[in-house]
């Protein structure tokens, strides 16, 4: 259950700006008049070419954005979008989170953590007839969500017959539209160069989200492929990947107020919800979630105090929950400021006067925002179950009990009925989810971190418990005696051999019946609970299908009223190929201050206090207080430009994505947006949200300053 | 003792500028080419003349500036230099702190705190002459310092024999340059206007030292005289002050880039120390203080904490502290951001240098850095004891008894041979300071505050002890038994009577054998440790007479340097009449950032959260909203201007000071520096060092829309 406690997506949630929007490349050549305007120098109409330049070279690294830049499959992205790869890569005798690395020949290239994966998106196919095409009337929500799901897998089972490939399904509008994606899925990838820490998460979590920065936010992977130039297993005889288009890197940079634009895989907004919606994200679930992360990462930070391996193996997962305490932190600031609620309010209500003053309008859209309200209603009143329960689910061990004993019963199952996840499809995936657990876990601050979740379960109301679940750990009402649980959760780990990874990959294959004749304490628990999971989990998905139903012909309204008005409507954030654009630019986020486009090198001697996480290498200082500028400094800013910031329309997801001048050149990658830009996901504010990039002339340079990367710049064909 | 712990001039300690310099008048002339250059409009030579127009409507309340702005005598300064007086009136049933004050009439007009004054310069000589001119050659430093002090105390006698008049003696550049300043001395001030504390303290210590600031710091002050025109105590008969010169108000404000000035009473600066003291304070003073005061800050609010009318006493204390604490911060890290230590290293050695050069100047300076160094390591080596042991005073009783036992031993000699301080001149002083800790004594809140400095005072070196008062409260060595000292305080603040005015006022004049008689244990303790007290103030004054000899020598050396280098050097600030001047600005305060010159109506309500300290009154929030901007809107700021920033180079004391035009008119009050120019009491950094005024559109915009204050406006000329 813990892969539904994700925070992935939320690592960087980031602006809408003046030129609000993260548009389907088939909306570019309605915007072509405004982007030619604005400064694109190619044909608006190229870029809806998926299998053309520049968008062929823009991948995806499943939450994060990458692109190609050399004809030898050098993908660039950030920093902190490969650093689970570089932490991977660190064991304690070798820490390249703090020193970086640079392979000096392909030979050298180290793997990316398992799981790793470079997707090319091949084919966007509109698949909504298919799915909702022949639909009865009048299903309930349950047998309506497996209706869709049945079309979804069956679309994607036929997609994946082409061997490399990954296919899903897209819902756009909440299900108004949907649209089968088929990527290429590169599955050998290996990391070519990382900065040392101290350059790559310069600011650490103390300049997250913030403005001035100075973050040298970029890494590079390459992708291999097997001789025959398809995805491959990681092997001796596989080869770099050669793709038909890569970027080319622009030495030059950007200067303030020059077009740019950004093409990546957004992942989530939440623009379209109703006023009710934000109002109870706004009163409960960001301030729970804010309070409970925040209490979670202490638990974790004392248990790791004195346990440096320990910290290493989660020190992913803290920098996850601190960026998601300061989010949720930021969002709340956000919206005390702003005025949604109100501004929801106020397009609702113009909303049902279109709608009310139509005869044609009031037949089909009328109960669109009733029945749409009404389910809102439905989830708060469980919202405290859904929120809690889950996490107390979140020992990693209890997960991946859950994870095998779930797969025994769904093979079972033929393939293609089996739920999504836990398909033949699936195995790689869940193989490598299974492995990694042995660089993210500690037996004792995995007890610490579950003990503590499951009490914070405990004090919700009772009625809102789950009581098998109650029952197996003597939770009674809201009543937990701490020495007995200390007592059971002692047994479990001392009698469990799940905390070892062949234990666990041994797991995979066997049938339900072995498994419930297992003495594994975790086991025994996702046994026992099962049936109570699933009960829940049916409950969801009637939910999910009635929301599949009201949510899209809420939509619907919604898009004809705002066509009435002429409108251009984009899609919220779903995780697919989206472009942005907009301008270099500052910003002022608050009366009396300004925040000037670029920051340089200058800056980071002024913040340096040589302790993480603003402590600079030495060498890199020295070259700085020398003004050792190379080929890189930028008169008008009067040194290297470091970060700049942009008026892009981004959230988490766009990580990683190559910053394009209007020619569609690698100026920079986008890797945060400003704490005035949090509030995005929801809310569009034209002064104030902006996107930060990490300048190309920044990352140039250190590569340049450190030494050792010349075959890169060769490679990217910066040098002759 | 507790009045040697004074932070008063720490409360608003800023910035040094583009135009750097705190300026004699008689220095003026010098400069009158750059002041022209820079837009003064009138006669820079007109600014050196004490009586006319604009300096003698410049006024000083005794660590604060202020300027007079009506014919009548009606006074402006800031809220926080009235604060005082705002908080003496505010008993618990009528808050004016919170709902500020406004007198519809002269009979309304309220008493300010016991001790205020309005002093206006009429005077300054120079008296070097009659102070060192027959001071015989070897003195030691004990004689040097009485020498001194008698040729003081002389001139002053003379000098207050002109009735309504206080004189003192300003020592200029350590003692290089002696000054007899004059003042008449208005002794009967009230309080006309403040605002509310939710417009005038906006912001609060949250805001303190910041930018973007939005703080209304402005209230009025009438000065009183008797019906003859001259400075009386407060009585019935008494007529409004008629000053030969106010300021006229200019309600259309500065701009962008303007010229600006300001007069006032800048309080002390060390410009001029020696790389070896920078680096003292560096390592040793302030982050002891800062440590200090924390610490002491969380005792008092802990105190307070559930005692309403005992927080409200030490209110002023508390911000005090903070300010203080804040202060040492902002300055720690200044230093550590700049380089004063390496500079001021190659200012000594270029000055050794030239000094070395020449056989004359080797002559009549080679040993001046010397000597001043080895005083600087003398003064370091007891600086543990200087400063604890002063801190263990601390107990407003302990003040009080060691004040009136002091008065009376040196009411035993005639009144010209008497400590400066206990002189018949000073008794209204005493009198008004003895009355006036019935306002800011709570006897918990001492006895905590005191029982936690006695206990720091302990942990010291027992080297650096006072025995007398180790043996009189029980500690030896680093060794106190709490409970016993827990006991002895109990007893004392039990049997005293010192926590009653009337006991304390009853003290003076009584002779020592009486005092020596009393049963109260805090003047028993006084009495107890007179001798060791007596004993240290004779090594200070010794130490301090060969400061006196030292410094100027040093400073004769490096004004002869600069002066050789062509440049015009101003004397550290001494609490003496100074100008500064330079332009409207705003600043780049780090990279990456710039802080605009204004802040607007806009930003309060941007900052608002209706909770202290962000709580503007709600009626002013709706003018705000509804852009009920009056006269006062400035086109190029689009709203009215709220605070503004500029290059001025001031410092505590210079708080209040009227903010001058080209022309001489006032448009706005001095009221801080920004966070980065806290550091400027000791360096002086051009791009980043800024002060902060609040507008005066902003203030009349504030007096109209709460409304009440028409006739105050028409008094200014404002209205017809």
């Amino acid at each position: 259950m813990k892969r539904i406690f994700c925070l992935c997506l939320m690592l960087f949630v980031a602006p809408a700006f003046a030129a609000e929007g993260m548009w389907t490349p088939a909306q570019l050549p309605d915007l072509a008049d405004v982007l030619e305007a604005r400064g694109l120098q190619i044909d608006p109409r190229s870029m809806t070419d998926l299998t053309g330049h520049p968008m062929k070279a823009i991948v995806s690294l499943g939450g994060c954005s990458a692109s190609f830049v050399s004809p030898q499959g050098l993908v660039i992205t950030n920093h902190h979008c490969a650093y689970g790869s570089i932490s991977y890569n660190s064991p304690e005798d070798r820490n390249l989170l703090r020193d970086g690395f640079v392979a000096g020949s392909h030979a050298e290239e180290l793997p990316a953590r398992p799981g790793s994966r470079v997707f090319v998106t091949v084919k966007v196919e509109d698949v909504t007839g298919t799915i909702l095409g022949d639909l009865p009337a009048g299903l309930d929500g349950r047998a309506r969500y497996q209706a869709v799901e049945d079309g979804e897998k069956e679309l994607v089972r036929a997609c994946e017959e082409d061997d490399g490939h990954r296919c899903r399904i897209a819902s756009y509008h909440g299900g108004l539209r949907y649209e089968l994606i088929k990527q290429m899925e590169i599955r050998d990838v290996r990391l070519v160069y990382a900065p040392p820490g101290s350059v790559g998460k310069y600011g650490g979590d103390v300049d997250n989200w913030m403005w001035p920065r100075h973050t040298g936010d970029f890494s590079f992977y390459r992708a291999w492929v097997g001789p025959d130039g398809k995805p491959a297993d990681r092997a001796e005889e596989n080869v770099p990947f050669q793709p038909d288009h890569w970027l080319r890197v622009q030495p030059g940079g950007v200067q303030d107020g020059e077009f740019v634009m950004v093409a990546g895989y957004p992942g989530r907004t939440n623009r379209y919800r109703l006023a009710a919606e934000v109002a109870n994200v706004i009163e409960w679930s960001y301030p729970v979630r804010k309070a409970t992360y925040g209490a979670l990462l202490e638990v974790i930070t004392t248990a790791t105090e004195n346990n440096p391996d320990a910290a290493l193996k989660y020190a992913s997962w803290v920098a996850r929950l601190n960026n998601a305490t300061k989010n949720y932190g930021g969002m709340l600031e956000g919206f005390a400021k702003g005025s949604l609620v109100q501004r929801k309010q106020a397009l609702e209500s113009e909303l049902q006067t279109w709608i009310e003053s139509d005869p044609g309008r009031r037949d089909s859209y009328l109960s669109a925002i009733e029945n749409l309200q009404a389910l809102v209603a439905e989830s708060r009143s469980r919202q405290q179950r859904d929120f809690f329960y889950n996490l107390a689910w979140s020992s990693s061990l209890l997960d991946a009990a859950h994870l095998l004993y779930r797969l025994a019963r769904e093979q079972e199952k033929p393939d293609e009925e089996r739920e999504p996840g836990y398909q033949e499809r699936d195995l790689t995936n869940i193989r490598e989810e299974l492995t990694r657990i042995e660089r993210t876990f500690d037996p004792a601050v995995d007890r610490q971190e579950w003990r503590h979740l499951v009490l914070a379960y405990a004090s919700i109301p009772p009625a809102q418990h789950v009581m098998a679940f109650d029952q197996w750990l003597g939770i009674e009402g809201n009543q937990v005696d701490g020495a007995e649980l200390d007592a059971r959760l002692d047994a479990m780990y001392a009698a469990t051999s799940l905390g070892d990874t062949q234990a666990r990959l041994d797991g995979i294959g066997k049938t339900p019946a072995e498994l419930e004749a297992s003495d594994d304490p975790f086991m025994r628990m996702a046994v026992a609970l099962y049936e109570a999971n699933l009960r829940l989990e049916e409950e969801d998905k009637d939910l999910t299908g009635r929301y599949q139903e009201a949510r899209p012909r809420y939509m619907e309204a919604l898009l004809a009223f705002e066509k009435s008005r002429g409108r251009l409507v984009y899609p919220d954030a779903n995780s697919t190929l989206r472009v942005t654009y907009g301008r270099v630019t500052g910003s002022r986020p608050r009366d009396g201050m300004v925040y000037v486009p670029f920051t340089t090198l200058e800056g980071i001697v002024e913040k340096d206090t040589g302790l993480e996480p603003f402590n600079m290498p030495p060498g890199l200082l020295e070259d700085i207080r020398e003004q050792n500028y190379g080929a890189y400094a930028d008169e008008r800013v009067g040194s290297v430009p470091v970060n700049f910031l942009s008026t892009l329309d981004s959230t988490g997801g766009n990580s990683g994505s190559a910053t394009l001048n209007g020619r569609a050149e690698l100026v920079g990658l986008l890797f945060d947006g400003t704490y005035e830009s949090i509030i995005s996901d929801w809310d569009f504010l034209v002064d104030k949200t902006r996107s930060i990039h990490v300048d190309i002339r920044y990352v140039l340079w250190v590569m340049e300053q450190l030494g050792g990367a010349e075959h890169l710049m060769n490679e990217m064909g910066l040098r002759e």
